[in-house]
C-alpha cells in the first residue's frame, strides 16, 4: 500500500505535514509505505531534526509548488511538477493507492477530476465533512463545496455517495439520510429539494428519513446529510466559526473537543476513482497524522471499489 | 399610538404573552397603547393573578386561534375571527399601528400579505433576523425564510431593506452589506449569486461591502447580511441550535448570553406596509415584552415611511 501525501500543501507545509508523516508513520505496517510528494531535502532535514529515520519514507522530489491562492485549473495545468500535479500523476499511473494535501482545494479538486476523474455514471463528485454527533460518533454532510448549484438527481447520487462512506468508513450501519430544507415537512423546501424529494424517497438502497433543519446538524436524525456546495459550504464554515468562539472562551467539553478539525482527518473526495482527501489549510501535525490514517482506511475498506459497483 | 399583540400565539399562549404585556406596559408612556387580541376573560384573569390592572389595556375579544401547524393560507382564508386574522384586519383598517404575534409563522407572512400587503415596487417582503455580533451590537440576517427561491434583483432589495432597519432601528450609520457566499472573491459563487453581485456593485445607496462567508455572521464585516430564504432559515436554525449546546452546557459569556433570542424582540416583516413582527413560537414573558418594544421603535422611526420612500 502506498500512500500519497503532498508535503508542501497547507500554511504550516513542509514542517507541520512532515510532523504528522513522522507520527503516522508509526501507527502504519511495514506493508504501508507514506509517499511523501515535495522538497526531499527539506523533508529530510526535518526528519532528522525531530530524531526519526528518513529511510522509513519513500520520496517523489520536486520544490515547484502551487500557492492557495492560485487558480486551480490554470496551476494544475502549467505545472506539472507541481507537488499536487505529481501527487495526482502518481494516483492515475496506479503508483499511489491515495493521495492527500492540505494545500489548495480548488487545485485538489481540478487534479483529481483531470487525473482519476470522475466514476462512471456520477454527475459530479462531492467534498465531504465529518460533523461530530452531540451524543457520540459522527456524521457527514455532503456536498462542502464542488458544487455550488446541483440538480436535484445530483442531491440523490450524493446520498449513495454519502451513505457509502458512513456505511464503510464509520461502520453505521444502514445509515439515516436527511435532506437539508428549511422545514421538515415534505411540502417546504425551494425549487431543488421539491424536485429532490421524491427522488430520494424513490432511491433504493439508502435509508431516507425525510428533511432535516440547520438545527439538525449536531443531533442524530440523521447520519448523512445531504445539501448542495452552495448551502454545505456556508453551513460548514458557520459550525466552524462557531467552534472558534468556544474555543476562544476556554470552554471545555467532550462534544466542543471532538469538533476540532485535526481530529476529522481532512475532506474526502467523493466519486473519483481514487481515495483523494483534502486536509485543512492550517492543518497542524495531528491534523496530517488523521489525514493519513483516513487515507490507509479508505484504502482497506476498497471505499472506491464499492462507490463504483454502487453506480454501475 | 396603538400596538397590537396576538395573546392567543405561541407556545406558552395566552399566559407568557400577557405576561410580557404586563411588563412591556410599564415602560410605555400615556399615548402608547397596548391591544390585547385574543381572549379577554383569560387576558383579565392573568393580569388580575399577576397584580396588574386589567384596565391599562385595550382589548379585542375572540377566541378563535390559529395553531401552529395549520396551513397557513386556509387559516387565514377560514377563520377570519382567529386573533391573527382580526390583528391584521385592524391593522389594514388603520386600527393599529403594528401586529405582532409568536404565532403561526406562514399564517403572520400570508396574512400581512393579504392584509397589509407588500410596498410598492417591492418583488417580495423579507422576514429578518436579529444576530448578535461578538464584539458588541447587533445585525440583520434576512432572508429567514419567506423566499426560498429569489431572484438576483430581490436580494438587492433585500439589502436595500436590512440596510433601512440597521440605520433606522439599530442605528448604524452607512451599514455595511454583505453577500452570503462560499469565497470572499468576486468570482466565487452560485447561479444566484454570480448574478447578484455585479447587480450589488451598482446600487446606489448601500454601502456594499462584497462577499461575506458562513464564518462571517457574528464577526464584524458587514452589518446587514444577505441572502436567500432557504440558506438564511438554515443559517439561523443552525445558529439557535448550537446556542442551545452552550446553553446545555451552562457556559456563561457575554455573546452567547446577547445570543438569547429572549432579547431580539422577534423577526420583522420588511417590507409590508406596516411594522409586522413574528415572535418565537416558544417565546418567553421577557421576548414578548422586547417584541413589544421594538413594535414601539418600528412605529416611533416610520421605518415603513422610509422604506416605501427607498423604493418610491
Amino acid at each position: 500500500m502506498k500512500i500519497g501525501l503532498d508535503i508542501m500543501g497547507g500554511d504550516f507545509a513542509p514542517k507541520a505535514i512532515v510532523l504528522g508523516a513522522i507520527e503516522a508513520q508509526k501507527e502504519l505496517s511495514s506493508d504501508q509505505n507514506l509517499v511523501l510528494i515535495g522538497d526531499k531535502d527539506q523533508a529530510h532535514s526535518i526528519i532528522k531534526q525531530a530524531g526519526a529515520n528518513p529511510d522509513l519514507f519513500e520520496y517523489v522530489h520536486t520544490t515547484e509548488t502551487i500557492g492557495m491562492n492560485e487558480h486551480p485549473t490554470k496551476a494544475i495545468t502549467h505545472k506539472p511538477n507541481a507537488s499536487i500535479s505529481l501527487g495526482f500523476q502518481l494516483l492515475k499511473e496506479g503508483k499511489l493507492d491515495s493521495f492527500a494535501s492540505a494545500g489548495n482545494t480548488g487545485a485538489m479538486l481540478v487534479g483529481a477530476m483531470f487525473s482519476v476523474k470522475s466514476i462512471p455514471n456520477l454527475n459530479r463528485p462531492a467534498i465531504a465533512s465529518n460533523i461530530p454527533k452531540e451524543k457520540s460518533g459522527y456524521g457527514i454532510l455532503l456536498d462542502v463545496g464542488a458544487n455550488a448549484d446541483c440538480k436535484a438527481e445530483t442531491l440523490v447520487q450524493f446520498a449513495v455517495l454519502g451513505s457509502l462512506f458512513a456505511e464503510h468508513i464509520y461502520n453505521i450501519p444502514n445509515p439515516k439520510v436527511g435532506l437539508i430544507n428549511l422545514g421538515e415537512e415534505e411540502e417546504k423546501g425551494n425549487n431543488l429539494t421539491h424536485a429532490a424529494y421524491p427522488l430520494f424517497k424513490e432511491k433504493k438502497g439508502i435509508n431516507f428519513i425525510g428533511n432535516i433543519e440547520g438545527r439538525d446538524l449536531f443531533n442524530d436524525k440523521a447520519d448523512v446529510m445531504v445539501c448542495d456546495g452552495f448551502v454545505g459550504n456556508i453551513m460548514l464554515k458557520l459550525a466552524e466559526s462557531f467552534h472558534n468562539l468556544v474555543e476562544e472562551r476556554n470552554f471545555k467539553d467532550d462534544f466542543f473537543d471532538r469538533f476540532n478539525y485535526e481530529q476529522y482527518g481532512g475532506s474526502p473526495i467523493l466519486g473519483v476513482n481514487a481515495p483523494v482527501i483534502i486536509g485543512h489549510g492550517i492543518s497542524s501535525p495531528e491534523a496530517i497524522k488523521n489525514m493519513i490514517l483516513l487515507s490507509r482506511l479508505m484504502i482497506e475498506s476498497k471505499i472506491t471499489d464499492k462507490i463504483r459497483a454502487a453506480f454501475n
